[in-house]
């Protein structure tokens, strides 16, 4: 394979033509293909379905304290399901909120609070001139929508093959006292697929934030999501580190069972320190009667423990994988070498991320728009939904078939030729 | 009957120490009784045990419209839970967003947006010097609990039997800037059972408030929560009252099966204004990935239609029915002509309002405890926990059976003449 920039102008024409000839063809067939949603595919749902007979007319609905779930009470979540949730998340049962559907509801509302009533007593955000939020990029769209909606001011910084840039969040977490957050999805992150190494978790939980309000918003959303069984990322576990080091307060977990059981029919949870649970409790009983306690019931009944749940996991890793590795077995077939783009092999998660050449990517998702293949808005893994580099393209491989993948990434690669022969022409 | 107040001093010291004979008496019975809990009994709950069979692993898992509801997706509810819940809620189901599982959730996050966001582009409430809630006392606790913990100052308007004292509405709202918003419970009202006259909702809707974001929050929680099939209290259209009047805008309904299907287990939502909707949605869509749909569809299932919703409320009324009458046939037999307390006779709803003499409400509930018959704390119905007049007591008779609830007013009635003939005595 020749590197296209090596190519000269007539080789790049001549490139051009045969791709343009391809993408004529490929647009009269009309497809109707959507790589761009980080949803699970009708193959993995069917594997829950089962969850919906461990709760019937006939079972019985207290907990094992005896408390029934189907009337008002134990707002924190029941302590059997506080317990399964724990676990999964690697923390202690008395360190868990177990909420609603929405791991993003209680991000949203962990923000909310902290504008209107401070964090542990400190001033209001929204009595501050100034808010700001590091955001390692590319990043989860919802997360920087989250913050752009609060008027919080949100700051680029790179998310290397281990982690966040440690320097860059270091310098700006321990001298800028308006930085008072950090989104971070530590594993299998969304949508590079990188996990965090030890050292970046050991040097999260030793920042000495300038900000005594500062927190880490450790969002775990794929803690369990791994795609192959003998080769699976592990990450250290930040509540630990952070007491150890002194800052038992610093970091907010989160995470759900949305690609475990079902998206929007599932349990979230917060995991944190006793001090930071009590502030939220004070906030949380006025806004809510409590949760859903028979959905909680549910999970408990069908997952019993984390083997049930990893068991459970196992399946969807065997759905998954084969949809995932077409995508890159295209990838690395047809552009390799080619010096046009790179991309990562992730072990778990939602998402594969391609870096095309840069100012590249708004063009590459509206050449497949136009033959039919939907992707993510170019720029969406960026805040304000403005990749600087215009390269980088969040790839969704779950919800479609594998035969829909392999087509649909046919599509992919080449309107990723076309762009890039476009570019280096100057067109 | 000889009312006390026209007793003689020997008179009631006589009265005082019968009275406390029988106190020491029930004192040693050592009782254990709750009438503090606004929260079903365990036979209601039975009622909607079939409602957990209705989905199960072979069922239909789509709407009507096509989509799954085991994923992501309308974000706003189902189409036909929309339609279900707009029929109980007498509105068009473009009007109604479907959310979690507690409309007090939504009431929270109204007020919390209007905080940050401000309502349709107003400046946010936290900006202002001064925010200002009208509270008809007595009211609902959890009402008055969220707009206490947003600072927002809170103003006593005296609840009458048709509704809110009006003129006193009026005379704030269209006078005060900074008055944004009044906490209403039109029907069955919590905790006195009236329901607002056609006059009072008229009112309500023809209000001309000074704060363009002035909204009223409609909390319609008991609208189908009859006692009686044959003798049902009917308010007037709210949404429909304002767009007559030409304040379209000026109305949240919020409303939950919590006490039709299950408490925590239910589905809420929010009817307004098309533009309020839209002003909701901007948020709520950075908020959450969408409420519990599984759940949405199988409270359609179950309930199909507006009639299968008030067939099942009328088994709530049968058993809600004797425990009510239990309490008002004990509190007639026993205070009728002696003037020491007033009480209403609601005709649906979840309690009794009992009006005590002045400064005698937390003598009561004192005395009560001390015989193990648990009240709502004294105050709890009004702002800040402060009934001026130290007079009303919340009674909630739905979670005890009938023969707990009988015990447990015969205390209360006994807690009630002690503490009156003490007041009297000037003890």
């Amino acid at each position: 394979m020749k590197a296209y920039k090596d190519m000269s102008r007539d080789e790049l024409l001549a490139l051009k033509r045969s791709l343009e000839e391809e993408y004529k063809t490929e647009e009269a067939k009309g497809l109707s293909l959507n790589m761009a949603r980080g949803k699970p595919g009708v193959s993995q749902l069917t594997l829950s379905m089962p969850m919906l007979d461990v709760i019937n007319s006939s079972s019985d609905m207290n907990t094992f304290l005896g408390n029934d779930t189907r009337n008002y009470g134990d707002w924190d979540g029941i302590g059997e399901c506080r317990k399964l949730i724990a676990d999964m998340m690697e923390v202690k049962k008395d360190n868990v909120i177990v909420c609603g559907n929405s791991s993003l509801n209680i991000m949203y509302d962990t923000v909310s609070r902290s504008m209107i009533m401070g964090v542990n007593g400190s001033t209001p955000w929204c009595k501050l001139d100034k808010v700001k939020f590091l955001c390692p990029v590319p990043g989860y769209d919802r997360h920087f929508k989250i913050t752009e909606l609060f008027g919080i001011e949100m700051i680029n910084i790179p998310l290397n093959e281990d982690g966040p840039d440690m320097d860059l969040v270091e310098e700006y977490v321990n001298n800028d006292e308006a930085v008072k957050g950090i989104w971070c999805v530590p594993k299998y992150s969304n949508p590079t697929g990188i996990s965090y190494s030890d050292e970046v978790v050991r040097r999260f939980a030793n920042l000495k934030p300038k900000a005594k309000d500062f927190r880490i918003f450790w969002d775990n959303a794929y803690g369990i999501h791994h795609l192959y069984e003998e080769d699976q990322d592990e990450i250290l576990n930040i509540l630990e580190e952070c007491e150890k080091a002194g800052n038992p307060d610093m970091v907010y977990i989160f995470a759900s069972t949305s690609k475990i059981s079902f998206p929007g029919s599932g349990v979230s949870a917060v995991a944190t320190s006793f001090k930071n649970i009590e502030d939220i409790k004070k906030q949380l009983t006025t806004q809510t009667i409590g949760h859903d306690k028979i959905n909680q019931l549910r999970h408990v009944r069908f997952f019993k423990d984390l083997d049930g749940l990893a068991d459970h996991m196992k399946k969807h890793g065997n759905i998954l994988r084969p949809k995932f590795e077409s995508v890159l077995d295209i990838l690395e077939s047809e552009l390799m070498g080619l010096e046009i783009g790179s991309w990562n092999k992730p072990k778990g998660g939602y998402f594969i991320s391609f870096d095309a050449m840069p100012g590249c990517a708004k063009s590459i998702v509206a050449k497949c728009k136009e033959l039919g293949v939907v992707l993510t808005d170019a720029g969406a893994t960026f805040p304000y939904g403005k990749d600087p580099e215009d390269s980088n393209i969040r790839i969704a491989p779950t919800f479609p078939t594998p035969e829909e993948m392999v087509e649909a990434t046919k599509i992919f690669v080449l309107c990723v030729k076309l762009a890039s022969v476009e570019k280096l022409l100057g067109e």
